[in-house]
């Protein structure tokens, strides 16, 4: 099945933050208010972060079992209003601050529909971690790429990228891929970290829609005018 | 077949620019170099203006038959460069100043491709009129609809909208794009101007590309994973 994705899941590789990394123990502690119920939940780690199940504030936070320790700190720095749960504005700002790098509210807000599969612009701690893991991966991915640290990468880097992410794109798909994220439109012929990321959004989110309506063997799918749009327009960013 | 466009080509209504009409007429004359060589082409037309088969600057401008005054004056006054064609600054810059309306880059992109079917960032005069008639009747649209003038509608306003432009979408769909086009994340519920063109770009390029890929007399469209992310890779905003 020529051009389709081998591994389309295999976002976890362990991965390098770009430029200088930047040590996520320093993050503040965060706020220690419990109700006073018991709720049969495991303590307070060593470092004062509380474990799955606890509460923040007043809301209750469920970080997935093997949650990193430094994605629950980020989670908690993010998370300004303590309202347990990241709205678009303050995802932007994190990224910003952790990544030193700008996202446009758009691409934060399909960052945030590609892994939550809903459109309330927010995340809370069941998805907050997977984000945190693929966005390393994702820098880390490219900054491997960037051979001449031009903080640029061209065609065949942004392939083999694709490719170590577990996305095949045919040169065709490349080509297009190309010529969307270009910001000098088309005359390098490079890609920038924030588009790169768009792009992995972008090349993730179609390849889970298609694969959700994927029926057959053939590796084909079928949709009605209904379906496709419902399909496609979420992964639209707006 | 519920949710299916019943004349997706239907933009060619008549409307009103948004807010104070801008005279049209006023536009600066054109340059009037043109080769010696005779071309056998039909000559100026009283307004000064060359009519279509005629050379602005050493380029030929062919507009299609029957494209109006106004859209050839439209068009040699965005032409800040005389090359013949406009880029995707200048087309930006134009619909600033002739709709008071301002669009990001990625926006301005989508109308080119949508209208072009090409990712070459670039409109000439032959697709030009389509976008400078389409945007007129969209404006009309939208401010018909705008019963209070608040510059903003309702999903029962976009609804209408996208009905009288020969769309008709389903409540999901409705409450789809209301969800991604209103600015203020789902608060007001109501989508302005930028978005609402935005909007129709998004829907009548989806549209489009269904209709071009539906082979069957039951309304659906079958992909393969290489035509899905080429179908609908072109229409994402970047």
């Amino acid at each position: 099945m020529s051009g389709y994705p081998h591994n389309p899941s295999g976002y976890g590789a362990p991965a390098q933050p770009y430029g200088a990394p930047q040590p996520l123990a320093v993050y503040g502690a965060p706020p220690q208010t419990k109700p006073q119920k018991d709720y049969h939940k495991p303590s307070s780690s060593p470092y004062g972060i509380p474990q799955r199940d606890e509460y923040y504030g007043s809301v209750p936070v469920t970080f997935p079992p093997g949650t990193e320790t430094n994605a629950m700190s980020c989670f908690y720095t993010i998370d300004k209003d303590s309202d347990g749960i990241i709205d678009d504005k303050e995802l932007q700002k994190a990224l910003l601050s952790y990544n030193d790098q700008s996202f446009s509210i758009p691409t934060v807000r399909l960052l945030m529909y590609v892994f939550t599969k809903t459109n309330t612009r927010k995340i809370g701690p069941k998805d907050f971690p997977q984000v945190f893991r693929t966005l390393q991966s994702w820098r880390g991915t490219f900054v491997k790429f960037d051979i001449d640290d031009s903080r640029m990468i061209d065609a065949n880097a942004l392939r083999d990228a694709l490719t170590s992410l577990g996305f095949v794109v045919s040169p065709v798909v490349l080509d297009l891929l190309m010529s969307k994220f270009d910001k000098t439109g088309g005359k390098n012929k490079t890609i920038e970290y924030d588009n790169f990321v768009v792009c992995c959004l972008i090349v993730k989110g179609l390849t889970e829609k298609f694969m959700e309506n994927e029926t057959s063997y053939y590796g084909q799918v079928t949709f009605s005018y209904e379906a496709f749009m419902l399909t496609i327009l979420p992964v639209l960013i707006a």
